[in-house]
C-alpha cells in the first residue's frame, strides 16, 4: 500500500470532514512545524491532526485505530529524545494536543489546578500566579501539560518540589484499545488510596499507553525570598560533601544544587566573555539556591543565613570562593552552558543519574572511559547534582566517527547502570533515541511486563514511537 | 477437596522441609497472632509461612501457585481494611514477610534507605536517626515497610512530606505469574525516567500484583524545631480559611493541620477528663504544627513566628482561642480521639477525602444525611484537614441494625464520590472491607484495566483478598 493509497485518502477525507480544515493539516508547509525535533533530525508526517477537545480526540483516535493508521502524539515537541517526532517514512500521523484548551482551572483553596493537555507550563503558571501559586517545575523548555505528564519532566528544582510524577493528582486520557475509550479522573485529591493509580501509569510512559487529555496537579506557594550563590570548590567530592552540609543547615529551604564542571565553566567563559565571577576557573563549582514562601521581614532572612553559612565554610577552608549575587545573574551562567558547549563544536550529550554517594566515583570512571575511548573529547559536564543527575556532555572533533561515539556511549551506559546502579535517562525519558539503550539497560522482567501492558492498551500498536516491551517481540 | 486433603498435606510437608519449623506454623496457637485483624474480626489460616529471605519467599510462592493454593501476604497486620487477614474459611495461607530482614541500609549522602520488607517503620527510623534522617510518615500504627508500600500509607504529615507513594524510589517484589519471578530494583535514584515505574504499580495495590520484598525510600532531615498550637474556631469554614492563610504565611513549614470537630473534642474531654485547654468546647478546632530542619538559634524561631501569626488572627477576631503548648501535650489530644470515640459505644468509621475547597459543603451534606438516616448517631469527625482527609466517625446505639448503617454508608459514599469528587478511601486503602465500595465507586474503565493487570500478574488468582478488576468478572 503506498502512502497516497485510496484507503488513506478516504481516512483523510473523513478526518477533515469531522475536524475541519484547522483540524487536519496535510500540506508540507503546514506540517513542517510539527515535523521538527528539538534536538535531533525531524521526521515526516502523513498529516497533522488537531482535534479541538477530548471528545474529538477520542473520535479521531478511534478512526485511526480502525483504519490501522499509526500516530505519534505531540504537545509542544520540546522533548529531547524524539518522542513526539514522526518517523522519517511519512507513515505516521501527528496527533497534536495543542487545541485541547477547554480547562485551565485553579483551585486556590485546594492548591491545585486542572489543566487541558494543550496548555503550556508558562500559561498555567501565569494563571496560578494570580493566586500566589505555582507549579515549580523548572526546565529549559516550555512544554504542554500533556507532554509533561507523558515524559515525566524533572528539572532543576526537583530536589525541593519534585517532578511531574510527584505533583500529579489525576490524569484523563484516551486509549487506543478499547479504541477511543476515555479513562481517568481530574479529582483533585491529595489522599485517594483506592487501588491502581492510573495517573502514575501514564506518567513517564511517553504516550505509549494512551493520550493524555487533562491533568490535575498540585500547586505550591510562590517563593517570596531566595538567596543564590555560586561556590567554587576544589573537587566533586567537596561539592557532594557540601550538599549534605547545606541540607543539614538549611533543610527544607534548599531549592537547587547544580554542579558545573571546569569544562562547562570554561565553555561559558569562552562563549560569553567575562561572565564568570571568579578570577580563575575553579576545578568545580556549585550553584546553590535556598528559597522560602515566607516573605522577607517576617523573621526569616535567607540571604543572611546563606551568607553566614558560606563564611563559616570559607573560614574552614572547605570552599575556595563564593559569590552571592542576584539569582538572575548566577542562573544565567548555568543556563548558558548548553548553548556555550554547542558553540564549541559537535556536542555529544548524556542524561545520567546515580545516587549522590556514587557520583564522584562514577564521574571518575566516566572520565577515564572518555580518556580511553575518545581522548579528543573535551568534557563539559554539568547538571542537577543535588538529585544525582548529570548531563555528561562533551565536545568532540567534527570528524569523529559515529561508531567511536557509539562505543563510548555503550561503555558509559554500561558503567552507570551496571557498575554504579544509576540510570541511562535521568529526566529526558525513553524515545526513539534511547530505545536501544532501554532494551539493553532495563530489567528484562520489567520490559516484559511493560510490553504486556502496552499490547493490552494498544493492541494494534498504533500509538507513539517507543516500544516498552522486550526487544524484538 | 477438604482442607486436610492429602494434596494440601503434601504441600505442607514440602514447605516445612524447605522453610523449617520456624518457617511454617500450622498449629492453631501458632497461627493465632497471624489471624487477628487490627479493626475487624479475624480469620482462619491454612497455615502461616515465614520465609527467611526473598529467595525463599520466591520459592514458597512458586510452590503455592503450582499447588493451586491461596495466599494472603502479611506484614505487621496493622491495616484497617482487612487486607492482611486471611478469610474465615481456613483456605488461605498467610505469607508473612516478618523474617525478611536481610537489609536495612542507610545512605546518608544520598538521603535514602534500602529496607527489607519485614522491618518496621520505627526500626527504619531508629537507624536513620543516627544520621539525622527520618522517613516522616506519621501514623497511629507501626507497619512494616512492605506493608507500607502495599497499602500506600498516608498519615498526619503527608501535607508536608508526602506518603508512601511520594517517598518511594524503588521496590523489589516477587510475582505470582510467572510464579516466583523476582522483579524490580533497589536503585536509590531520585531521577530515573526510563519507562514504566514498577514501584508505583505495586504501591497501593494491596499485594494483588506481587509480594514486596524490599523498598528503597527517600529520607528527610529530622526536624530540629517545631511549634504546635491548638486553635479554636467557630466553624469548619474558618478552619479551611485558616489553612490557606497559614500556608501563605508559613509556607514550607506547615507539617500538620488536623481538624477536630466539637463531637471529637467532647469525646476526648469525657474520656480523659480535663485534658482540653479551652474553657468551653469550641465548634471546631485545629491542631497546627510548623517545623523545620533548621536548628534553633540559626536565624529561625518558629515558635515566635507562630505566636505572632496567632496573635494577629486573634486580634482580627478570626480565631476564637489558641494555645501553644509542648507538641506532645497537644498531639495527645489528637491521638486520644480514636480510643475516646470507641469508648463511647459502637463506632462507625469512615476514611474519606475531598478537595479542601469542597470540605465544608461536603461535611454539611454528610451531617444532614446522618441526621436523616441515622438520627441517633453522635458524630465525632476528625482528620487530616490540611490534605482534605476526614475520618467521619460516629457513635451509634449498640442495637442499630446493620442495614441502617449500610444505608448511611451507601449514601455518604455516593455523596463524597459523585457529588463532591472525593474518595471513599483516603488512606486506609482497598481491602475486603472496602471491596464492594470499590466496585461501586471506582471508574469502570479503570477497574477493567486493573483487572487485566491483576489477571496478568496473578493468572491463577492466588494472591491476596482483594480483586481490583470489575465486579463479578
Amino acid at each position: 500500500m503506498t502512502l497516497e493509497s485510496p484507503v488513506q485518502d478516504s481516512l483523510a477525507a473523513r478526518l477533515t470532514q469531522r475536524l475541519g480544515p484547522r483540524g487536519v493539516l496535510l500540506q508540507a508547509a503546514e506540517r513542517a512545524p510539527y515535523e521538527a525535533s528539538a534536538r535531533h533530525a525531524g521526521g515526516r508526517a502523513r498529516g497533522v491532526l488537531r482535534p479541538a477537545d477530548a471528545q474529538e480526540l477520542a473520535w479521531t483516535l478511534k478512526e485511526l485505530v480502525t483504519a490501522g493508521a499509526h500516530v505519534v502524539t505531540q504537545g509542544a515537541a520540546t522533548g529531547l529524545v524524539g518522542g513526539a517526532t514522526p518517523t522519517t517514512d511519512g507513515s505516521q500521523w501527528v496527533l497534536s494536543t495543542q487545541r485541547l484548551r477547554d480547562v485551565l482551572s485553579i483551585d486556590p483553596v485546594n492548591r491545585s489546578a486542572t489543566v487541558a493537555a494543550g496548555f503550556r507550563l508558562s500559561e498555567l503558571n501565569r494563571a496560578a500566579a494570580e493566586h500566589g501559586l505555582s507549579l515549580p517545575i523548572d526546565l529549559g523548555a516550555d512544554p504542554t501539560l500533556g507532554g509533561m505528564v507523558a515524559t515525566n519532566t524533572g528539572g532543576a528544582r526537583l530536589i525541593r518540589f519534585g517532578g511531574a510524577r510527584e505533583n500529579l493528582l489525576g490524569v484523563e486520557a484516551v486509549l487506543a484499545h478499547p479504541a477511543g475509550q476515555r479513562v481517568g479522573s481530574s479529582r483533585a485529591l491529595r489522599k485517594n488510596n483506592t487501588g491502581l493509580d492510573w495517573a502514575q501509569l501514564l506518567c513517564g510512559t511517553f504516550g505509549a499507553f494512551g493520550v493524555v487529555t487533562r491533568a490535575t496537579v498540585r500547586l505550591h506557594s510562590i517563593q517570596q525570598q531566595s538567596a543564590t550563590a555560586l561556590v567554587a570548590v576544589d573537587s566533586v567530592e567537596a561539592a557532594i560533601e557540601m550538599v549534605c552540609d547545606l541540607e543539614q543547615a538549611m533543610g527544607e529551604f534548599v531549592s537547587a544544587f547544580e554542579g558545573l564542571s571546569r569544562g562547562a565553566l570554561q565553555a561559558v567563559a569562552r562563549h560569553q566573555g567575562g561572565v564568570l565571577p571568579f578570577a580563575d576557573v575553579p576545578a568545580y563549582a556549585v550553584l546553590m539556591e535556598v528559597s522560602s514562601a515566607v516573605p522577607p521581614g517576617c523573621g526569616l532572612d535567607l540571604e543572611a543565613m546563606l551568607m553566614a553559612w558560606l563564611e563559616q565554610h570559607l573560614a574552614q577552608g572547605r570552599i575556595v570562593d563564593a559569590v552571592i549575587d542576584k539569582p538572575a545573574q548566577l542562573w544565567r551562567i548555568r543556563h548558558a552552558i548548553s548553548e556555550a558547549v554547542q558553540s564549541l563544536g559537535r556536542m555529544v550529550a548524556f542524561d545520567l543519574s546515580v545516587a549522590r554517594s556514587a557520583f564522584a566515583p562514577f564521574r571518575a570512571r566516566a572520565l577515564s572511559l572518555i580518556d580511553e575511548l575518545l581522548p579528543a573529547a573535551s568534557v563539559c559536564d554539568f547538571g542537577h547534582l543535588g538529585d544525582g543527575g548529570v548531563h555528561l556532555n562533551m565536545v568532540v572533533p567534527q570528524d569523529t566517527p559515529a561508531d567511536a561515539i557509539g562505543r563510548l556511549r555503550d561503555a558509559i551506559y554500561d558503567a552507570v547502570v551496571r557498575e554504579f546502579g544509576g540510570s541511562f535517562s535521568a529526566e529526558h525519558g525513553v524515545g526513539p533515541y534511547n530505545q536501544a539503550y532501554y532494551h539493553r539497560c532495563s530489567e528484562p522482567a520489567m520490559q516484559a511486563m511493560a510490553g504486556v501492558l502496552q499490547r493490552q492498551l494498544d493492541t494494534a500498536r498504533v500509538l507513539g514511537n517507543v516500544w516498552l516491551g522486550e526487544a524484538g517481540i
